[in-house]
């Protein structure tokens, strides 16, 4: 198994601070009801006049949408991580749901990284990311577990 | 604002140990690669020869897919939430990837009931959940904050 055949970070290139913004991503309506009619068929995800009279008072982004550009963020980052992104889990608040017009992008930090006991040549770390829109409103919060290689491992 | 027009589920009715059991959904290697274009372009997600190198050893779908898989087949669920499925937050891990040919359902159970202390028409509810395929294999652990109003809210 050659998992790290690619460029990019190994658990020993990162630190407990290391931070991290990427680039943007725009979001607009028909995105917003494309991934809805896929995965979230709900009013407030759907249909502009449907959404006025729910809980959201408008077209709202679902929170898994939310969660699917910020792993698309992630992704397009330079370095990105030996062996690719792989998350073994993650925690996701919505605090506000992102909306139509929203140029979002993510901004983190390395709040902890954990070596393996068992399996010497990786780690987990624990990256806690903010996806923020232009106006700086918080539209969700990340913790996500990403497990790393050392370098030769 | 009417949010709680539609039939469904309110708070009074769930109880911690209320269960649920959604239909299936059948994952396959398109369906993967077309999500992983969009929102998780990494080669595992993408290409079964290049899959057959990294981490997963084949092609695997993206944690955040399963998630978004997840959503979509608790939509789908009668009797759906008074004012629909509105998610404050959520921690998902992914113990195993779901592969293509994966017929995936959810099986959960209310864990938690929270009532506002700010807000007496509603509460949180922590829903928690696994997203298991054909074979009982574990694809996803959720808990997730679910916002649920009092009838006559």
């Amino acid at each position: 198994m050659s998992i790290l055949n690619s460029d990019g970070l190994y658990l020993e290139d990162v630190h407990v601070g290391t931070r991290l913004v990427t680039a943007t991503y725009v979001l607009d309506a028909e995105q917003i009801k494309a991934f809805a009619r896929q995965f979230d068929p709900q009013a407030f995800h759907l249909d502009e006049t449907t959404a006025a009279a729910t809980f959201f008072e408008g077209l709202a982004a679902s929170g898994w949408h939310t969660a699917a550009i910020t792993m698309r963020l992630l992704t397009t980052m330079k370095p990105t991580i030996a062996g690719g992104i792989i998350g073994a889990g993650a925690e996701v608040n919505w605090p506000t749901a992102a909306r139509p017009g929203d140029e979002l992008r993510v901004e983190g930090e390395v709040a902890e990284i954990r070596p393996s006991r068992s399996r010497p040549d990786r780690g987990i770390v624990l990256l806690k990311a903010q996806t923020l829109n232009q106006r700086n409103e918080v539209r969700q919060q990340l913790a996500a577990k990403l497990l790393m290689f050392r370098r030769g491992a």
